[in-house]
């Protein structure tokens, strides 16, 4: 429970799960997890209920990189509640090993990394240098789910990979 | 057999590998195996002689949502046509890992996941919802190989991983 | 050594690691080695001391393909400096297994594959074809960080995986 302390110690609170959407069959399968590796989807950073917290639009002619910087933070929170409900324990998080951390950009934005840069520098903040660091690709995208103006998924180890 | 059976019952056939490109030194190396996990490259939509099928261009100014939709579960049925071809029965299949489902977007269409649904509502059809499910990102593109509308690669598991 | 023997005899020069940014507090993390897996980030082509070499903008109104697919090869260049930096020897490396390659294209451009070509092409001459092959996407980006024309992650096997 370190992790979730840490959290609790910043004042930062998991969302609850995205409502599911009516008429839509497809369940959203957020995670999967195998042999020790955990991998999420894709996420938007949410609101305390679960609804999509934006900002929405392109970067950084809709929104600034400063904003979308926290939003990339609110990805981390986001994967982390799903991280939480599916392998209980945070802790056991032995290793980040991949990111996909997308912007939703004006073409050419050069700063794609500025923006994620708020998801990884939170996440070595949280875990660590040594399991918290990660291999990252960070391009800057025509469009996102729902225009989110940043959408981040990853891979993560757990129990050592056992 | 127990997938191809499925796919026969819903009338459906696997495409033919694309045909080399005249000129074109780098063969497609579309699949590697290792270690239990199948890494597939992207790939669009195929014809019944193995060609690009399309529709192609921009969703959702030049390809509709549901044009696009189709075309996402033609890049499944071009996926499982090389799955096959590389590990002989598709019933190997223990569990889809992680989805790259790539739409060739108009900038800001927020959409993309309506689309891309058409590939994971297929497969989780045919595989079902344990095996089926998986991870995915859903970023709309500024272009895509060959202008296709939808490219969709995928690592799957098979025989448990091991 | 075989594969840095291979590399002399091309004339070609791995490039140092591109220096610290001012200010920036977030490590560049490059790499994550796990498990006979190396989960390499994105990057682009390097100058001889270490600085982005360019060339810049979109693929092909503001770069031409060729000059692209040069740049595709820098970025092959770059990333084996990282993989010799953190793994020692070259050919430790078992089998090359996903490739993410990136390129800052103009709406709708359809040759991104002729672009990372040049990258593959690069991979399978060094490695040969066993080794070297890998599943591939390689989509057109909106924006990429740096405006660099080409980015390109990897992820490779090493000892086998063991």
């Amino acid at each position: 429970m370190r992790i979730e302390q840490k959290l609790a110690s910043l004042g930062l609170v998991l969302p609850p799960e995205l409502p599911a959407k009516p008429g839509v069959s497809t369940p959203p399968h957020w995670v999967r997890v195998r042999r020790g590796i955990v991998y999420l989807s894709g996420q938007s950073a949410r609101n305390a209920d679960g609804t999509p917290a934006g900002p929405f639009g392109k970067v950084p002619s809709e929104v600034s990189i400063e904003d979308a910087r926290v939003a990339a933070k609110g990805c981390a929170l986001a994967l982390l509640a799903t991280l939480k409900r599916e392998v209980g324990d945070l802790d056991r998080v032995s290793a980040w090993l991949s990111v996909t951390a997308m912007v939703n950009a004006d073409p050419g934005f050069p700063a794609t990394s500025a923006v994620t840069n708020g998801f990884s520098g939170f996440i070595l903040e949280l875990f660590g240098d040594e399991i918290g660091h990660h291999a990252r690709v960070s391009p800057g995208m025509a469009a996102l789910p729902g225009n989110a103006a940043v959408v981040i998924g990853a891979t993560v180890e757990i129990d050592g990979g056992a």
